[in-house]
């Protein structure tokens, strides 16, 4: 993949990993000095949601590897790389024996899944209610490439048959689940010349229920078998997995071989490099698409938070000297009409606003009493105004264009 | 598929078609000579299955086409045969509108519906139970062909969506059923080009349970679409169709463009050939496989019309002259014996008899008095043990060897 990625490049096209970083770079900062103080005057947190970290700017888009022992999962990522990832094993057994999330990362360097979790760095913090024994499967690998600064990868163990793969002493499913339902993208890797959907895989597949959108499958090795053979095996995969799969949209699949290796029957080498070349793009969209919805939360955040000041600042004005208790009753039972008043005064659009009930409900709960709101900074507010109007558009423009794709694509 | 058939032939194969009549014809003149007579002896209709008639054996194997309107299926059949079939439309329209079998016949004819079930000679008679409305909208074309002499094909009209296709005034699904339980291949044909699994098509699909070993999948015009999108399409199909189909087995598939033309996107032209070879394959065996199942249940119905014989000649031969219907009581309460004894004076195996409770409960039913029973012709037992011997096998050599064809095949 990295060779496609710099073949593209020499086009002039920019690599989104790096606009990634410089976008979630960006939004740090813009958030530690634009929008955390408006949000820590006014509790956004005890409304709405927690305060953000750098790590919540940081995490890159994930891409989970999924599927029986041997297909070929570690050796695909080892080529999207174009190296080996610090702790990888390969080979004709069952090999890989733990979860590993390759990240970007100056040095080569494993880290251990108890030190891993515990860094508020990475986002695996939620993972140690899977137990000991299971962090003692885990690891994080960091090394240094390109195509990790646009993604993270996680590899997984081979699922294995009946007991063997019940006795490892932790949930895998469950494990696959929590990945399921926190990464972009899944691929579930399938062996063309020996394709083989266990039970156990089934139920694997089945813990992805929710997240079938993500679910990208690739039938790997499919040189090693004939024109005619593939096409019954690439039948019979897609026959059975959508009785597994309950959508009735198609998953996309990717036939190929995914590897550095010569083709070994070529007569569909034009499919095998039409179908990489788009699972690379696919790919490839993966941090800009990720890094468009990180602008779009901020932005959404950043109104949610402008009109939360605007209304408590409201409600402060609205309180005289005396029989508070009795007036901040009256403001909450009337919080339809403040709303009104405070989308006509600072013309905020009605959509802007947060649910009513809920905005009394958190306003009872966290105790909040109006009249020791602090009064609005008109300063903060036009930072604020500034960041949304010159901040994030610039921002935005970092992000390469789906069209200028498409152009680059055509023109070649 | 005459062109391959002939082409075939020029290594010094048989055409199954040919063989099919010759032990058709042989089996009509063994069963009249040979067996018929001992089976009209000793009833053997009123105890087991109807006397068989000269279409009895004459029945072809039967091929079934149903698919979405406009897939191919009447185009598929016209190439098949290299001619066209009387009353046959094409066009991209909805065109075939009524069910028609397509038969061996000396001279082109249109046989209409009402006339076609009541030949006898033909394996119709009960569609006349769907009614006027669906004999109007069936027929039977006759017309002369080497294929057709191994086979007969049912063309049906393409499914409709909603309803248009609930207005034909007769019930479409249950002819399909019906034609499902009675054919030996079904092919359900798709267009590459304009894949569409109407809900009506799932629910013909439906009736089809059952018989889902005999549904094959032919995916039509696969020339007119790239590669890449080909194999979406057909992943689509399994995809839909591994819903539909409930049996874990996955349906074989056709992929090509079954007729005449030249191929449009001639990148697959080696797989579409090596298909085309595989259901001509297929459809070449059905007469040789009928063929066998003939002779086979020939010589089963024969052992059978044996023993029977044997079994109630015993019993005439324990019949004194008075008290005849006591001792007929005593000798049908310990049939066991009777049983045993027949198997070890004529040393018939055992496998060879009739459940005990079914011979006791028809001799009641048909009223047989053993008395009465004609004594058995040993010269008639000799004739049929002479078949058995002599006959059969002579007719089972003309079958031809899956084993040379598998050699004819290698030599390629
Ligand atoms: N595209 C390919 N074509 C043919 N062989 C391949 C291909 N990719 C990998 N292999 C071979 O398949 C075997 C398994 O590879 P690998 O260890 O990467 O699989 P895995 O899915 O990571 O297995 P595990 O689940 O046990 O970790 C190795 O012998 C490797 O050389
Ligand atoms: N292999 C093929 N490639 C491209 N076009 C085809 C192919 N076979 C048939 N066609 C075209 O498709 C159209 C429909 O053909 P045809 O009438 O045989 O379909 P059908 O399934 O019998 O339709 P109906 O259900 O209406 O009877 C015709 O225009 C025909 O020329
Ligand atoms: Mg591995
Ligand atoms: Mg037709």
């Amino acid at each position: 993949m990295l060779r496609w990625l710099n073949d593209k490049e020499r086009g002039g096209r920019v690599n989104p990993g790096e606009v990634f970083d410089n976008i979630t770079v960006g939004l740090q900062r813009l958030y530690k000095q634009r929008l955390l103080p408006l949000e820590k005057d006014y509790k956004f947190n005890q409304y709405y949601s927690p305060l953000l970290t750098d790590g919540d700017f940081a995490s890159k888009p994930m891409v989970m590897l999924i599927g029986q022992y041997s297909t070929g999962k570690t050796t695909f990522i080892q080529h999207l790389l174009e190296r080996e990832y610090p702790g990888s094993r390969i080979g004709p057994e069952p090999t890989t024996d733990r979860f590993c999330a390759v990240m970007h990362g100056e040095k080569e360097q494993v880290i251990p899944g108890n030190a891993a979790v515990v860094d508020p760095k990475k986002p695996f913090a939620r993972l140690s209610d899977f137990g000991n024994t299971f962090l003692s499967r885990f690891e994080v690998a960091m090394c240094p490439s390109p195509v990790l600064q646009g993604i993270t990868l996680i590899d997984t163990p081979g699922v294995l048959s009946g007991n063997k793969q019940t006795s490892r002493g932790y949930d895998f499913e469950g494990v696959i689940q929590w990945f399921g339902d926190r990464v972009d993208l899944i691929l579930l890797m399938f062996d063309a010349h020996k394709l083989d959907i266990s039970d156990e895989f089934r139920r694997a597949i089945g813990c992805l229920k929710g997240n079938d959108n993500k679910i990208r499958i690739l039938l790997n090795k499919a040189d090693m078998v004939s024109t005619q053979q593939l096409l019954r095996v690439y039948g019979a995969l897609m026959w059975s997995l959508g009785k597994v799969i309950p959508t009735p949209e198609v998953a996309r699949v990717y036939i190929g071989s995914f590897w550095d290796h010569q083709l070994h029957n070529d007569e569909m080498r034009r499919l095998f490099e039409a179908e990489a070349n788009d699972l690379y793009s696919d790919i490839q969209q993966l941090p800009r698409n990720a890094a468009i919805r990180k602008l779009n939360d901020f932005i959404k955040r950043s109104r949610l938070a402008r009109v939360h000041a605007r209304i408590l600042d409201h409600c402060r004005a609205q309180m005289g000297f005396f029989g508070k208790s009795a007036k901040q009753r009256k403001l909450l039972d009337g919080m339809q009409g403040v709303f009104q008043k405070v989308s006509a005064e600072t013309s905020t659009p009605p959509g802007d606003f947060p649910p009513i009930q809920l905005f009394v409900e958190k306003t009872e709960q966290c105790n909040v009493q109006f009249e020791k709101v602090p009064k609005l900074d008109q300063k903060r507010l036009d930072a604020l105004e500034e960041t949304l109007a010159k901040h994030i558009p610039a921002l935005l423009e970092l992000v390469p264009r789906e069209e200028s794709r498409m152009e680059a694509a055509a023109e070649q």
